[in-house]
């Protein structure tokens, strides 16, 4: 069994509890959580802890579910304890840069890090990989959507006279995407002058983008999102080779399984920091090595 | 620079030679067929050798482009001069016992072999294991075609009756198939007898079959093939995620370029025997790391 720690318990944290349960081949150790002392109902029996460290049960892999900005930090304290470590860490530009500082420090603990372990990046990326290496010249597109976007959420959030805010990201193809933004309004604001400054933002600028303004936002909530990639290449000199993936998806229970696969895959590792792309696919899956080959190969 | 050698010079064979052309980390130090005297136009300036050992340089990999029985004894000699392998080995049922039989000896010589790196078995295998990684319960299908069955049509070819043949495989969804076969007859044979043969015929009598008499078989040929793989299943225990996966492509192009793909990824594994799931997906990747990491991740 797989000794696993959850840090952090929000959407993600509670959709990685599910998976983690549903894991026969891991076993939950505790929880890691701002305040302990806050038990949900779900968690009836499972130690919470406010530093992986005060764990009673050391884990073999924490999954880290704290917000993005908030990984580095708590997988340095993770990977410097001896404990393997997965995130969902999705600031596309700055994957390598986490990979490269905490490869040496996994190193030198005996302990893995994966990184960026979600859905995009983490599964898409595999298959991003996988569509190069059989058209290496061509052009992929990644289409995403419809769902919510959590940044360009934020984002709108944090304009002046926005009381509630949902942004909706809209794939017209060839990775163009129309952002449709719905708002609640703070009393005194018209429509017309915040949805001016919402498409001024730099999350908005270069999209499509349309504001409406809703009676209440929460009611349109919805936890489903999507992503379609395409790719149009040419395999050795053959021309219009064309591969495509889609998938319409809960959005946290993707991420937290994929996190849960990754964690399998990490005490499979020898120690550094790893990507998704890094890693043998069948290492992601429970079940017997042999079984696993005679039903997908 | 990868040394690669291209082992038979059927329809892969040639491909392979466009991908390895096409490949900058490559280059091709020779073709190993039955009759190395006969040199097609393209081929000018290779060394042809009737045996890979009699190849000038010493390859670092040998891609085998000859019939899938033929596989393992070609394999086995090439393991045994410590030159790596790569395969596209189709039969499924036998993939693990051809990679159990070769690791001893590529672990034993500090080669690698790579078996069943085509599309299916090859590329498919990696987005169903990515699949089962990302909703493990669930069922996932497998659609074949439009394309030719090369199986097939060697089937139809050996009824009594057949001058020439060609079996298509048409998708019906849900993994099930229809076969469309087209023949030219030999003379004193009825479309229907034969037909009634064919449907009796162990690769027929579980499929929707049609025989269609035709004039010119040779007319219909198409290099053309596609898959479609659908998996709806459950992510921790959330219902009803959904993930697609299509390509419409040249099917002994892909081939070839997934081989040359697997041919790089040879050269950075441990000496031992793999399929594509047990191979991270980067190192089928030509290219910086980094660079790879950072426009893929």
């Amino acid at each position: 069994m797989i000794k696993v720690a959850i840090v952090g318990y929000g959407n993600i944290g509670k959709s990685v509890f599910e998976a983690v349960t549903a894991a026969a081949d891991c076993e939950l150790v505790g929880v890691v959580r701002r305040n302990p002392a806050q038990v949900p109902a779900e968690l009836a029996g499972v130690q919470l802890a406010g530093d992986v460290a005060d764990l009673a049960v050391r884990p073999d892999v924490a999954i880290l579910c704290a917000p993005t900005r908030a990984v580095p930090e708590f997988a340095k304290q993770c990977l410097e304890l001896g404990i393997n470590t997965v995130d969902s860490y999705d600031i596309h530009g700055g994957i390598w840069d986490l990979k490269s500082s905490l490869d040496p420090i996994a190193r030198a603990h005996g302990a893995v890090s994966v990184h960026s372990a979600g859905w995009d990046p983490g599964s898409d990326s595999i298959v991003r990989a996988l569509m190069l290496a059989a058209a290496p010249k061509g052009i992929t597109y990644t289409n995403f959507g419809p769902g919510m976007s959590m940044g360009h959420t934020v984002a709108v959030k944090a304009i002046e006279g926005v009381r509630k805010a949902l942004s909706m990201t809209i794939p017209l193809g060839t990775s163009i995407h129309r952002r449709m933004v719905y708002i609640e309004l703070e009393k005194g604001y018209t429509c017309e002058e915040v949805a001016k400054k919402i498409k001024a933002d730099a999350y908005f600028a270069h999209d499509e983008t349309h504001v409406i303004e809703v009676a209440d936002v929460d009611a349109l909530h919805d936890m489903g999102h999507g992503v379609n990639m395409v790719r149009k290449g040419v395999s050795g000199i053959t021309q219009n080779q064309q591969f495509e993936f889609s998938m319409k998806i809960n959005n946290p229970a993707l991420t937290a399984q994929i996190l849960v696969s990754a964690a399998r895959a990490s005490v499979k590792q020898a120690p550094g920091a790893y990507t998704m792309i890094e890693i043998p696919v069948i290492d992601l899956l429970e079940g017997d090595r042999e079984m696993l080959i005679r039903q997908l190969v």
